[in-house]
């Protein structure tokens, strides 16, 4: 059931003003079956890849529950989101959430054995979310998801849906085996601005495929451990994004950092400011501190946020050194375990700055077409 | 030349009263000839593994001025801190600095090639350190370096000089294939409580011998990146520390973060604090929040530190969050191009952090012997 478009308001300041909240991290699943699903959209040739199973390496850190929310479940399919119709009831309407921008749940193809394959199945899974979830509702926005292992094979794929209106952002895996600002990726985030598309990167696949150890220093013990590493990937990829000159580049690039934690930020802007100072000859390419390239550039998104266990307050001061009222985006990562509530979440926050959060940065994130109707 | 022991105050109180600063990171270094002065102390079947160099992997980020602060060479032996009477007239009296806590130049002994020479040559290191350095100078206070990768050797070097007064904690290389909180590395923990000695790892060796590259997605670019990233080596061991359970089965063990940043703490104890909440059935062995093993247990130094460039006060507020008052000590990283100076570090902190940080915090962390003559 598709929310109808005549009740949609018609400029976009009407538009832009009726929006309550939108979530930058809806995982949608595939129906029952799974990557089979996908096979109309696949050349013949890989059929034999999918139908015995992916293959991908699983993940191995144990997190209870299958990492599923509670009362994410549908119990006709025992799946969380596979349903386009069963997440507009349960998390779109049942939260206020406006549009979900879909990040999926095959977001780790960047980072598997077997490039041609993953860049065959990436353009399937692309088709299949378009045919299934954006083409039929308004309200969902989709992922152009990519391989950025190959990236000739991620330029063409955005380049064959960039023009899609239902497509709102590039989507890559965070688990890589060369940090994101370096000059190979270049090209991706080209194509990228061509299309004005932001692109942005998604945690979970650390440690799988051909990637790296979870962390510069090995392998964890734990999901709690594991789970919390993950600010350390995006960690780096920021660095490097930072320093690699690649905003001076593409000055109308935007880079989100989802699922990734928040507040490590304001730890790397100070730090690299400082180090900038005495090295400004070896990045001849930046112009100005990296701590400039902040806003209007980088974006994170909030689930899973670091809340502070003394005083919440502390929260409100990290953000406030990150620049959150430009730089921060909502998400729920529904229908996971740690999704968070957009009707509660936040509450303590100046509304301001929750308007900010839960809709204005999301658009100037993805740029006007987030606004537009793509049916 | 060394500090007259009749000048020293002689109740604790009175020695504590009398210190102005603890300097935990003093990288003095070997006379010219370089390892070759390792040679009287090493058995002679290493002999040429030294005299042919030692072979390390040099780390291929160039930073200018091979890390040297601009007035710390000695025009002598165009070393920097090479003779225990300079570094005495060019840092201690210079800056007022009471103590040196001695962290040399052989930190990356625990993550190269061929262990069983790398935990002799450490051997031979410490002996060396000890002869010229510490028993001589009553300021200057040895580590006892260690090879982590053989936490067996590691353990019978800390035995074999955890006696010694003049030494006041262990030193290993941040970098490193297991995460620091991991059980093969409990029997070096419980040797160092054994002798009431604090464990300490330092960056700089991140991406060379046998260690992961620097970053949990590869190679950074630039120094300034590389520089940058050291953030996520410590952070890396940090959350392992807080989650593997090793201060339940060690309550008296104290863990210190040398260089490698000090203010993506609250962000980590955030995280973890959170997480642990739902995933507290997996990690069975903890009695309470991450968060509330901090004190008293982990600290960090601060050089280098995050200088905020917006907000001299976010500084403060990071610190307040991490309960810096009890968890962060001095360091000036003496030679190098980063040197913090003592005299002028921190002058707007309210003079009682200030206290904690430059004295009180160091004793804390070393225990009582770092308050008594070792000669």
């Amino acid at each position: 059931m598709a929310l109808a478009p005549e009740r949609l308001p018609q400029t976009r300041e009407e538009r832009l003003n009726a929006l309550h909240a939108i979530d930058t991290d809806v995982h949608q699943d595939l129906p029952p079956g799974g990557a089979k699903n996908l096979l109309p959209y696949l050349a013949r040739t890989w059929h034999p890849l999918v139908e015995s199973g992916l293959g991908f390496a699983a993940r191995g850190w144990h997190n209870m529950g299958s990492g599923r929310m509670e009362d994410s479940v549908n119990e006709k399919d025992n799946l969380c989101a596979g349903d386009p119709d069963w997440v507009l009831d349960k998390l779109m309407r049942k939260y206020r959430v406006d549009i979900g921008i879909l990040t999926g749940t095959q977001i780790g193809v960047g980072i598997q054995h077997n490039t041609p394959f993953l860049a065959a199945l990436t353009s399937a899974y692309n088709d299949f979310v378009r045919d299934h979830w954006v083409r039929p509702y308004d309200c969902y926005k989709g992922s152009i998801v990519i391989t950025p292992q190959d990236p000739e094979a991620a330029v063409a794929e955005i380049h064959r849906l960039g023009n899609d209106k239902g497509f709102v952002q590039v989507l890559m895996s965070s688990a890589a085996r060369i940090p994101y600002g370096n000059r190979i990726y270049w090209p991706i985030y080209k194509a990228a601005c061509d299309y004005d598309l932001p692109v942005a990167i998604h945690v979970g696949a650390e440690g799988t495929g051909i990637a790296n150890p979870p962390t510069s220093v090995g392998y964890p013990s734990t999901y709690l451990e594991f789970h919390s590493d993950h600010s350390q990937t995006m960690m780096g990829h920021c660095t490097s994004m930072l320093t690699e000159g690649v905003f001076e580049e593409l000055p109308n690039l935007r880079f989100a950092f989802i699922e990734g934690g928040v507040v490590w930020a304001p730890s790397i802007i100070g730090r690299l400011d400082r180090t900038y100072r005495a090295f400004k000859a070896e990045v001849p390419w930046l112009k100005q501190l990296p701590s400039e390239y902040l806003v209007g550039h980088l974006y994170w998104s909030t689930q899973p946020i670091e809340e502070p266990t003394d005083d919440p307050q502390h929260l409100l001061d990290l953000l406030e050194m990150m620049h959150a009222d430009r730089t921060v985006i909502f998400a729920t990562d529904y229908p996971h375990w740690d999704f968070d509530n957009p009707m509660t979440a936040f509450s303590h926050f100046p509304a301001s700055l929750r308007r900010r959060i839960f809709v204005d940065n999301v658009v100037d994130y993805c740029g006007p077409r987030i606004l537009e109707s793509h049916r």
